[in-house]
């Protein structure tokens, strides 16, 4: 045990999380008209909404929708979950109906290094322990769901492999909710006849399981289960698709899925209702949480602010041509979250040297800020900027920031909700809502119709500012098979590093003429969506030399303190 | 998808469940004196009882501990679990404060070919399909705590491996609660050096984890936190003992499992009280529900009726040396269920010829049942036999086993709660309540300051009526191992095949003075026994061919159906 750790620091987000008392969840179903019925309670201050109720409710779903998204950002990340929530309590504050939509925590960084996923400061979702732990199961259920298929793949074989299934071409791995790089390449069925055929195999997270993706995009439990059964988990020896489907597990796993597809209610600090449900990953996957949340948080607000994953170059432009194109959403308003720190390296400043005032460095990086807000209006969307403030930032840096963004007609609000909760978000939630009051002229990207190689590069060229695309060989063959199959009408699901425009990490503000590679393509069937690999993408994190797991305890009277 | 079969079954136990409208789990929490503010609650019929007042209850326990055990059972079990609820409804319609205490289903056989764990007929616990798939979470808790370990012992590895821990000898392996017979014998740690050092590891199902003994056994969440620390997962290049306590994580562990910790309750189709709560494998583990639950039953209810896992001669056992000395319980009755069809069995007739009546056969498969009545006077305890009825039974074949259990003194009591209800097990509440009445003589069958050795000999002599033992010389030399290192006031936990008193599944009925093959033992520091493996154990089951999963589905108004 390492209990020489175990006391709880009064300025961490758990302190100031049990330094107020939640209310009882009715109440916070009451604000959006949700009666108690409704609510499938886990405990006093977390509940689901019960699926016909939210079915209701998502039908209607005419709410104002808006996403908070970031610049490139660090790998501390820019405060999208802070700004959001803090969003939303400064709409509450104002009088609105509002109603956050957030993503589910994933245990895997909660045990690493990255921590909770829950907010931070006085701008947090409750209780903030448990929606970091196990909330009310859902990434379990889809965990099992997921490795019942893998199981049942596996017993197909064993009992004589009717289908002919090459056991050389199975690419459905296993998951598992945590970090543990050892899974990632394995060879299972050793040991003898008894356990099958060896081969190799490996784990993902939880959070980029196909499950998960379909699970934050059906619109039902039909179409959840007919998007299982779409899956193509692995090719015969005559090298056609084998669907999920073909493993008749799909109902099996709908049903471990069915309490986890009604969306949960939480709260903010302030007692505002928060809709928390899914997680796919950014990369491999669209990035935000499930339709189901964002429509019936939809119908039952007039205000929803929710966040898509990394900056706006990959979450923003997936949420609208993924997301929003399969879930008939209109967005209103963008949200665009920079620091002072990060639009300074992005002007070229070392990470030792970010602390120090550099009005010409944040001017400089301003340049991949100004492209996001520009890339906003290629959907015809209009967009916000919330500056995240440290206690650093000086005013001086903070003026470069609003000339760059005045000469695109774009205003920026300082924050300070992480100190100051809804106090600290007044003048966004203003603005952010007169934004919203007109008609949204939003539309996606690309036509659903072009073919999938153009869909690739209207992202990279419209939305990178790359030169060229260049598409690996089988990379291009694939497209060509997807397409002759008939999923040539999917949206492409970028997955490319998060920290540039470009495919290399590296390359800091507005880089633009570089060529984009394309190394691989993947079919997400079931999701509907075309993955484009543009560079490693890692599905199974690691933990660090010393992972925040370690810090973690329960003390005499329950509480649980540690990384949070 | 598998549309085909998607009608319910009007006899089925999900059909007869959906008979019953719940009642409010607040209203079964009223009826054992808990108070709506102690329940955490999981919907409208589920909800686990709040540590601190489950502590209070569990710190008086005065309750009437009854233990409802088996014969060698025949593969599809002999009716335990229907027969340990349609006895509670029937105390409870006698008028008696009563709580029943089970063990929580493993996904596993849901999926497999075993099905649910949750009665059946008229003798069921509901919601049985909540019940049946993740119920609170607490296997999902399980599984997260078991594998995190397993992340962080190759992640120790990883970056340095202070503790010099010996790749070869790692014998925590990883869980998932599934069948999955491909993840039985894996290698990890495949990929190259940034996934870390191949190695041979595998998958247990979660029941057979450690850490679901040590949550069945431990007193509160500070013992919990103890007996992982003391897990011993590997060993050193020294052949020294590594310990989860060296890996730091036992907090975060304790953190996973918190909530879980807590015992759940649900109800009978008769609206009587139930703990469910855990549910350790019965080979190496001791296969009976949480201490934390059976001590919280007893602390709130007059009467409390159990089971533990297999016959008579393993759980009954596990339960009596290893479940109540730790817990500090004493039983006052034992009910050993039959059924005609198991006793012909062990009266020598083939499986195709058990519908036919035959007397004779009955008669000497007496013998294993009285073999038990017996063995339960060991420990000091009255034994009454429940016969689970079925329609075929003839009178003459109830007369014989009435005959051959007046010989020993123990009454006869036909039962058919499975039709009936609590209607069905009147009789035997009347014995059972007016046997508990009496001060309980029980006592364990061995002293724990015995040798270990010694503690495998008598339980192998008195219980089993084996002529000797044959402990393997590498099996020896451990046992002085465990107990040069502290560990010899363990008790044994037998791993054993369940279908005979011997180690060889086709010796029915009574056998007597053969040998008893010791071949390997096993130190589960943390739970607090030592597994002495009596043949080949399973701990990662298989499907079958043709898996339940297969037949299970939601219909469009959620109801799932299938194989329960």
């Amino acid at each position: 045990m390492n209990t020489a750790a175990r006391t709880i620091d009064p300025t961490s987000d758990a302190a100031i999380a049990a330094s107020v008392t939640p209310r009882p969840i009715e109440e916070i179903g009451d604000r959006l008209g949700v009666p108690a019925a409704a609510l499938y309670r886990y405990g006093p201050d977390k509940a689901k909404i019960a699926l016909d109720f939210a079915r209701k409710a998502e039908a209607k779903a005419d709410g104002r929708l808006i996403l908070v998204t970031a610049i490139n950002p660090t790998p501390a990340g820019e405060g999208k979950t802070t700004t959001t929530i803090g969003l939303g309590d400064a709409l509450a504050r104002a009088g609105k109906r509002v109603a956050i939509a957030l993503r589910e925590p994933s245990l895997g960084p909660v045990f690493g290094s990255k921590g909770g996923a829950t907010g931070g400061g006085h701008a947090q979702i409750v209780p903030m322990q448990d929606i970091n732990l196990h909330f009310t199961g859902d990434f379990h259920a889809i965990s099992a769901a997921h490795n019942l298929l893998a199981a049942t793949i596996d017993n197909h074989i064993y009992w004589g492999n009717a289908l002919d299934i090459d056991t050389r071409r199975i690419n459905w791995r296993r998951v598992v909710d945590l970090n543990d790089r050892a899974l990632r390449s394995v060879v299972v069925g050793l040991g003898g006849p008894g356990n099958g055929f060896p081969r190799e195999d490996g784990f993902d997270i939880t959070v980029a399981s196909e499950v998960m993706a379909i699970f934050c995009l059906a619109r039902s439990l039909e179409d959840l289960e007919e998007r299982l059964g779409r899956m193509v988990v692995a090719q015969n020896r005559a090298r056609q698709p084998i669907t999920a489907g073909q493993l008749k597990v799909t109902g099996a796993m709908t049903a471990l899925l069915r309490d986890a597809f009604q969306p949960n209610l939480v709260q903010t600090l302030e007692a505002t209702p928060a809709v928390v449900h899914g997680g796919p990953f950014a990369n491999i996957a669209h990035g935000c949480n499930s339709v189901m949340a964002t429509r019936t948080a939809l119908g039952l607000a007039d205000y929803v602010v929710t966040e898509a994953g990394f900056g706006a170059d990959l979450g923003a432009e997936k949420f609208l041509d993924i997301k929003c194109r399969q879930a008939g959403l209109t967005p209103s308003v963008v949200v665009i979250v920079a620091t002072v720190r990060a639009l300074k390296m992005h002007g070229g400043v070392a990470q030792k040297d970010l602390g120090a005032e550099n009005v010409a460095a944040v001017s400089a990086g301003t340049s991949n800020l100004v492209r996001h807000i520009e890339n906003m209006k290629a959907f015809g969307l209009p967009a916000v900027v919330a500056i995240n403030r440290f206690t650093g930032d000086t005013a001086a840096e903070i003026d470069a920031i609003r000339a760059a963004c005045a000469a695109v007609g774009a205003s920026v609000h300082l924050c300070s909700h992480w100190a100051d909760g809804s106090a600290g978000a007044v003048g966004l939630a203003e603005e952010v809502a007169a934004l919203a009051a007109g008609p949204s002229a939003f539309r996606p990207l690309y036509a659903s119709e072009l073919p999938l190689l153009a869909k690739i590069e209207a992202i990279a060229t419209r939305i990178y500012r790359a030169g060229a695309v260049a598409v690996e060989p089988g990379a291009l063959r694939k497209l060509g098979e997807f397409e002759a199959q008939g999923h040539g009408d999917l949206p492409i699901c970028m997955a490319k590093t998060q920290y540039s425009f470009s495919a290399d990490p590296t390359r800091r503000g507005a880089p633009e003429g570089f060529v984009l590679p394309v190394r691989d393509v993947r079919l997400s069937a079931g999701a509907g969506f075309v993955v484009a690999l543009c560079g490693d993408v890692m599905t199974m994190p690691g933990l660090p030399s010393r992972p925040a797991a370690e810090d973690i305890f329960v003390d005499e009277t329950g509480f649980i303190g540690g990384v949070f």
